[in-house]
């Protein structure tokens, strides 16, 4: 049998690929990245990349490591050599953060907007449909912690989505207050659950002492019956004073720019360098508990990369996860076009002659051409297939008067060209309007 | 000390980075994919990617066991659940033909034409400024044998040099014809490095038994010195008859299209997979021995693979190479445009509506504002480091009248609008011709 493909990744392939769906169709993929692309580029954002794999340490503190994701997602990289301390990133903040560090950014006026798209990779349990290669766009603002900026934010990932013409989705907006407000918080969790202690699952009792927050994401669920039972309150109203105006300015900005969104109390984030802001968007018809994206303010996540502060925010979503929705919902894509053009001899002799033409026409235009030589019927079947607007036939009376026949695919009428004309005539009949009834 | 990238990896960065050099230039980086998009969806081919890593089986298969790359530049990837099979792909034929066969794209028309550009790996020699991570642009047919398949696809290659500006790139073009020449070849390579094979380098000695071939290609000066002295013959003379016509008819294509080439007849490629039409693409200001990329046909890797027999052919070329190749020229790139318009507002209570106004614009065309308010000369100042064409200013008259003052920051000229009229006062005054001697 011939080598697969490892479990969990996926091709991206051409269109007219049998069993093709949304997520495998790469020309999908790649509008996704140019609308993406289209917006951010409007908004001032520029592009940055960054290695695909980076030191154990950066994702251990950039991630954390007491996630699911450093514990038991990691893809490590070796080489000759031995050096075993690189991982393949699981996510894109820490690698721009660090590069941000790295290369003197501060330097540039702030605050830097920056966005990429690439291969994320987490060793994810393919039982369950979960992809270990995925791709993700990514957008990152280092500089500021204006709330205009966290809000701008939020507009560029739902222009995203509305570009891409998708309706089911919708943003969740929390805010998880500065480190003094969850220190209170965390007061209150461990205040209420410690009498209750016997009852969590002994992930969560951990917890109990390290990060209570982090009970409330238990997948238990024993301990999501406790937490309905206790009635407990969400982060949002612990929120001291300058958290709270942050987030009602935030919401001001959404409400007046017509952003949809939902307050959501129950979102927290379990790391330390998070700050305020955080939001996810999600899609009823790709699994309620599944995002396809978030986002959120880490103002604290500079300086845990071993930098100075340098307050940001930033969002990523799942270029195949938009992708299943977009199918989920019917969405149209921009049809693929065919060629402008599809040349074809009629004589082995002639092409060579045929292939010039379409060459001579890739200067402004898709051209394509025959490989070998054709019957007439057959090319014009052959461009048909191939949805080009004109067929070009090359026969040894063309060509010995240095002509040749096009074909308009759309209205069927056939002219004697000049060779040396071609381009001109080309230009002029797609300028033409259409005739009535075609 | 903040974490650091991994050695032998790069950052591309924005626009105005400290140091930033064109291989590390985000922008630049970017513009070497669209041209390569550019030309080469005019030819009809389609996107393809594949997963970054792969079962290391296709990698021995497809680049050979006995390379350098797979004995000692391999990047394994672990994951917890301890598969050791897999590696960073080293380069992005095995994985596209691996997906040509798993996906049955065969069924499509032939002949296929695919595209590509993403990250490899290879854990080189850093002390020597080698890339462990760096980039390639591919392009890949399937399904035909013809010479003109070859001839434009070397034609592709120069077209995408040509655009992005190159002068002094050089294409060298060889043949390894088929199996029973290169046997003959070996043969004959044989009998005359038998009588000496003491004076062969430990390598060397045992390509003499498996490839003797190979040993064209030793890095040991002694080799090369016996190579010169026994004046060996190149496997350009040991071509048959196919594989001779086959050549002539690449050469004749690439003389009628005017692309340049030399032959050289000292390309030799160790694979047995590899049939005929092979070439190098070379620039004389990246290192003499260094070429920015190269291609051949390669009808044999498909059942190497596992798969049945499937004509190909392709190339690659390193996109940091061909930057520093550009910079290295001093080529021109088209320079980074600023925003259509710059937007900020006199007082803190006007930035939200400051904002609103950009966000409007973005709709047709690149819009920043100002996060905070600023003083009127600092946003003309602003504007102008940003390289913006239009300033908005709002201070509250402006507001209070439901207007905007306008600068035409190529003219100096200043007018009110009316906050409705905007985008149609932008559309007009970009139409308009410019004034004399601006």
């Amino acid at each position: 049998m011939a080598v697969q493909r490892p479990k969990g990744t996926q091709d991206h392939l051409p269109d007219g690929s049998p069993k093709l769906s949304r997520d495998l169709q790469a020309s999908a993929f790649l509008h996704v990245q140019d609308v993406a692309r289209r917006v951010l580029e409007r908004s001032g954002a520029q592009f940055i990349a960054t290695p695909l794999f980076e030191e154990a340490e950066l994702v251990r503190r950039g991630v954390g490591g007491s996630t699911d994701i450093v514990r038991k997602e990691m893809f490590t990289v070796y080489y000759f050599g031995d050096h075993g301390g690189y991982v393949l990133r699981p996510e894109g903040t820490a690698g721009i953060v660090r590069a941000y560090l790295q290369n003197g950014l501060r330097q540039l006026p702030a605050p830097l907007k920056l966005w990429t798209h690439g291969p994320m990779f987490r060793a994810e349990n393919v039982q369950k449909g979960r992809l270990r290669q995925f791709h993700q766009v990514d957008y990152e603002v280092l500089g500021s912690a204006e709330p205009l900026v966290d809000a701008e934010a939020i507009w560029l990932m739902w222009e995203v989505v509305r570009e891409l013409g998708l309706r089911g989705a919708q943003v969740r907006l929390g805010s998880i207050g500065d480190p003094a407000d969850r220190e209170r918080y965390n007061s209150y969790l461990r205040a209420l659950f410690g009498p209750h202690v016997a009852r969590l699952s002994d992930d969560s009792q951990e917890r109990l002492t390290r990060n209570p927050m982090r009970i409330l994401d238990s997948k238990s669920e024993g301990d999501q019956a406790l937490i309905r039972e206790l009635g407990v309150r969400p982060m949002l109203d612990f929120l001291g004073e300058e958290a709270r105006a942050h987030f009602e300015a935030v919401q001001a900005y959404l409400r007046g720019w017509g952003v949809p969104f939902e307050l959501d109390p129950a979102i927290v984030r379990g790391l330390d360098y998070y700050r305020r802001t955080a939001w996810e968007l999600h899609h009823t018809q790709v699994g309620a508990k599944s995002a396809l994206g978030g986002g959120g303010r880490y103002d604290g996540l500079a300086a845990q990369l071993g930098g100075p502060e340098v307050p940001g925010i930033g969002w990523a979503f799942g270029i195949e996860r938009l992708l299943l929705a977009l199918e989920a919902e019917g969405a149209a894509f921009p049809e693929a076009s065919g060629p402008l053009l599809f040349v074809a001899a009629l004589d082995e002799e002639n092409v060579a002659l045929a292939a010039s033409v379409a060459l001579g026409v890739r200067s402004s235009a898709r051209a394509e051409f025959a490989y070998r030589a054709l019957r007439p019927g057959n090319i014009f079947r052959e461009a048909e297939r191939r949805r080009a607007r004109f067929a070009a036939l090359l026969g040894s009376e063309e060509v010995a008067g240095g002509t040749l026949t096009l074909k308009d695919l759309r209205t069927g009428e056939q002219r004697t060209v000049l060779l040396g004309e071609l381009q001109r005539v080309l230009h002029d009949l797609q300028r033409e309007p259409q005739a009535q009834g075609q």
